[in-house]
């Protein structure tokens, strides 16, 4: 397939994409849209130009939104009917082509746009799912020779997280402070985040409301999903360390989470299925599923210091994750448990077998013995003030590449 | 104080209180409601009738909407004024006691009104902040010599629950299945819940949105808390055991947690305040505080069996909680957390010292080894399916009394 609109072969926003976001256009205009190559283009007005018109249960604009909830929630049959037409109006020799007037009034060039949050997150739910992870986590602070659970090969641990701190690629985060008490202390001291962390996730948001009682199963799963973003979850360590026993992480976790702007249908990434690890032993009925649920999507970690250069840190994979998004979710609502539009579910920090592919910086020095070295040859244990994160993420296969551009946070000083 | 609406001394709902909550009036029309003794008075209608036009600061019939939350964010300077308002108006002898076309379009008898959750959840937090319940569930699931873990007396130990399942009072709850891993099995098994449970708590609900970064003092709470409920933290201990480590409590919780419809508002409780148990360590700077922070709050439980009368099961008090509401508060934002209007803070299990105090079956039967003996002779371990768990709370001092209502839940069988 080849658009009228150029772009470079490396782009994740090929015609094959096609993702959903929010943006701001100009000074003020807000509406949903869609990216391809270097330009964002305003769906609310192409709407408004007719080329939606016959699309079947789309009766409304609801591109003219804050928040992509509207149009999610009209589900897949609408969502990849809009998809498709899109695809079909990029395409050279389309219609919209050739319609001056229509490109004029939709098409952005990426500069004079600014991207907002994709979605309002009703809830908010961190799974924990990479097995090399939570091994080299078990390793470091439990027992190197019990390093997993007894529960974790038999589900999908989860936890609830904090919906209303997920900001958009670009939000700057403030160094949490908090109580933490060092090892060779008696006492808890407060003070600004010493072990700052960024965790590399995806995460998948959900296009239905269902009922209190109601179960999504893992055959009904990939339907009631949208797309997928980059997930940044931001872990403050030394905060996490001390505060989470009995009940889990919170204030090291919940002072902000990262998310990558546009959101990449699960339609686009089906080329790049892939089937996961084995499962064994064998899990419950309730979890098992058929065929490859798994994607191949390249993920990688910069970190940037301050008026310095991007330094590759990590480089891992969507495809390591032991636990898939359709058994997280018939997991997360076999209990009865009800979702909502535009929830978001992340898969826990995803590192791969290779210590290159460590998802943290936790796991990435192994606790700060081994601090990596930046371009610049600094060297950092954790993330220092005025560090940026940023995490990429693209699937590639066959010469068509799909990808979600980025999630970039910096980290302020304490306040 | 005498109202010309009548009502029964053991009323909670005297003159003093004056509540909010949103209620069906009739078949189909919803507002926001006060209640006295047992009269529902729809508020937005009265707003109409001109009572509230000098109010400052409020100018629009907020009280014509589903939820509290527009009422609620216009701050204490507001919903105070209006909370006074309502209470001289319901005098005796008040300008609105001799306008019966008010009254008639206004005042509804309890029984033809249905009440709906009060405001709308952005973020629900439950505490752990009883120090007895926590000691309670130390000594059974780990060591009775170190019951508490090292870090409780420090920090209101907390974590994020799941806001999508909170429902008012009167909402059926379906059990729960999941998975679970009988002590004596060596793969765990899936089925409904064996061990259900309730959990005895209060919430605060949150009156203002801060930003990311930003902290609310100890000093500074009162202001953000706009009223409580209680809370019914319904609990799956089969589920909730083996899938809690390490990431705390998910699927044994999420399933469920009701409320009560009448949120008391903090200056209402304010004659009822009580000193809290000493906290010994001394805590850490941002969690002192300065006067009376807790409240002298009864609160009771009673599980009713099908066809059956109620059994009194457990009488406990808000006053016990070691950790009070100003230091959650400033404990959750300490690291930046922002916070949003309508969260919900719940205060974790309230225990007390005796064990007929004790806020959950967990503690109350010692994980079934104690059975309950209800009215009817039957006997209860956990809760069965068709009961029903009506808790109640007041307060009451002087001749004074406030009270909460009831939030009562019944279990229905597993789909």
């Amino acid at each position: 397939m080849q658009s009228f609109i150029k772009y470079a072969e490396s782009s994740d926003f090929s015609i094959y994409n096609i993702p959903f976001g929010v943006a701001v256009f100009g000074q003020e205009y807000i509406a949903c849209a869609t990216r391809i190559g270097d330009m964002v283009i305003d769906l609310a007005t192409l709407y408004d130009f007719g080329y939606f018109n016959d699309i079947e249960g789309l009766t409304d604009n609801i591109f003219e939104a804050y928040t992509l909830n509207e149009f999610i929630e009209l589900g897949k049959p609408v969502t990849s009917a809009v998809r498709l037409r899109l695809q079909e109006l990029l395409l050279e020799g389309s219609a919209l082509s050739a319609d001056t007037k229509s490109i004029e009034e939709c098409f952005y060039a990426l500069d004079h746009v600014k991207m907002m949050m994709p979605v309002h997150v009703p809830n908010y739910t961190d799974f924990y799912s990479s097995i090399e992870h939570a091994t080299n986590v078990g390793k470091m602070f439990r027992d190197p020779a019990n390093a997993l659970l007894p529960n974790w090969k038999h589900l999908p641990v989860g936890y609830h997280g904090r919906a209303s701190s997920i900001v958009v690629s670009g939000t700057d985060i403030i160094r949490p402070k908090g109580q933490m008490k060092p090892a060779d202390a008696d006492m808890p001291v407060f003070g600004p985040c010493k072990q700052l962390d960024f965790e590399l996730e995806m995460a998948f948001i959900v296009n239905k409301n269902t009922e209190m009682g109601e179960s999504i199963t893992t055959a009904q799963a990939e339907d009631a999903i949208f797309g997928m973003v980059i997930f940044n979850d931001w872990s403050a360590r030394d905060i996490q360390s001390w505060e989470y026993v009995p009940l889990g992480p919170f204030l090291g976790k919940n002072f902000g989470s990262s998310v990558s702007p546009w959101v990449v249908t699960l339609e686009a990434l089906n080329r790049f299925r892939t089937a996961s690890p084995v499962q064994e032993p064998e899990v419950l009925d309730y979890l098992k599923f058929d065929g490859d649920k798994n994607y191949d999507i390249n993920l990688e970690v910069y970190l940037q210091p301050e008026n310095g250069t991007e330094t590759l840190i990590s480089q891992s994979n969507y495809k390591y994750m032991y636990w898939n998004m359709a058994q997280q979710l018939a997991h997360h609502t076999v209990n009865g448990c009800n979702v909502e539009v535009g929830d978001m579910y992340a898969s826990g920090t995803i590192s791969g077998e290779n210590p290159r592919s460590f998802g943290s910086m936790l796991e990435l020095t192994w606790r700060g013995q081994n601090p990596l070295e930046l371009e610049n040859s600094e060297e950092r244990k954790f993330i220092q003030d005025n560090d940026t994160v940023i995490m990429r993420g693209y699937a590639e296969k066959d010469g068509v590449r799909v990808g979600f551009g980025e999630v970039a946070g910096k980290i302020l000083p304490a306040v």
